[in-house]
């Protein structure tokens, strides 16, 4: 999942605020539950609840706005009532060009930011539940 | 009702990012209806929703970060189901004083933007419904 | 321009927030302005600031978490010193389909918003300057 | 510091989104900041800047729209060129009244979110360089 870095989404020092990561790690974990054939928006609908209970987050080096940045989005874990996740903030373009390898600004392996989060499933009232047997671990 | 400019709401220009006045309109509003003793979680709650339909804005000066500025709402009519508000963004404190009246990027009354929004009376479903009396004019 | 919307842009009605639309318009004439082979973040490297003076938004019906959306922007004057922007923000997919044109909910253009902004150029300080000759009309 | 969860802050749960505390907590360590006589925006005209290098959050219970939350922020250790700080979110107000504390769905200490984060101190090109040595520890 590739997105471009808003304006609105940089801050005075001319970076990406680090609280405009945290939509693009919900971006980047509800494209990885599309590619399995079902969407967060049928999960509601169904009664399944995904709330945050943990979040981590680890800045690297700063992207900056309209940077091209890929978020990879992997399922590590998780149980009868749990999913953890871990992603990657990487940066593929900048000013229209791929980043340059020598720039001491960008990580070697391009990746500028890395994350963990846990979601526990609840149904409408916010009680624990389990989650649907295809997406338990 | 004052506020201070929070950094994650300012841009790489280093002043408060345009989209970030809506949300003080909102709260504007919000507490103008709170001082009537009735909050607008309350109204929810009866199944009265106030939905945008209209606003504008106009900025005149930028505001920047860790100013206090106070948000003006006044309700300028309206009818069985909608409600008008206008309102002013004023500055009132910067760099821990009150504006200097010969700087040139403050106007000289203080009012930073101004604005002016149209809210709709609907039901839970989005159908429209007539304000509550006692909120209609 | 498309963009789907995010499950951080929605409010507690369901919808997205009236607020969320505003960055939506600014990434619509960012990749407006990429066409023409600049980029924004490259103006602003030449010292060429687009700042917003206007903006005027009329909602017509709600767009929900998850829908896909275009945004549809379009140059209609301006002057040495100005840019007007107009813009259409009309839903093309949910729920995994091509909107219902029977859906009441849905305008029959699938237009959902509309607006118009008015941008002014400023130099690094925010005093008033000329656009470049390629982007005045 | 206490603060008015806000409409365009929740999400359509109907709680706060996860990302809206991360400015919450900002906003803490700046206010904190502001106690010892220096504000964040002086810090940055002297060319002293902090930049999070990291964050978590734990998530115990939502907060809800027109709560009114207390951030307790505390400075709990660093070094030449780090500071961490450490966090409670607090709900002190619920539907205009102080929380029910046989209410299930509050923590029975009212705190319904830790979390930590650490700030390196960086000059203006982003460059590693020492706190000032009254903000050292």
């Amino acid at each position: 999942m590739r997105l471009r870095v808003r304006y609105a989404e940089c801050d005075p020092f001319g970076v990406a605020h680090h609280s405009s990561y945290v939509p693009w790690l919900e971006e980047g974990r509800t494209e990885l539950l599309r590619t399995t054939g079902v969407t967060y928006a049928q999960l509601e609908r169904e009664g399944v609840f995904l709330v945050i209970t943990k979040l981590e987050l680890k800045y690297r080096r700063p992207v900056r706005y309209d940077d091209l940045v890929e978020i990879r989005s992997h399922v590590v874990g998780g149980s009868r009532i749990k999913i953890r996740h871990t992603y990657e903030v990487a940066l593929v373009e900048r000013l229209g060009a791929a980043p340059d390898p020598s720039d001491p600004a960008i990580p070697s392996d391009g990746v500028c930011a890395i994350a963990s989060s846990e979601l526990a499933c609840v149904d409408q009232n916010g009680r624990p539940r389990a989650l649907p047997g295809w997406l338990a671990s």
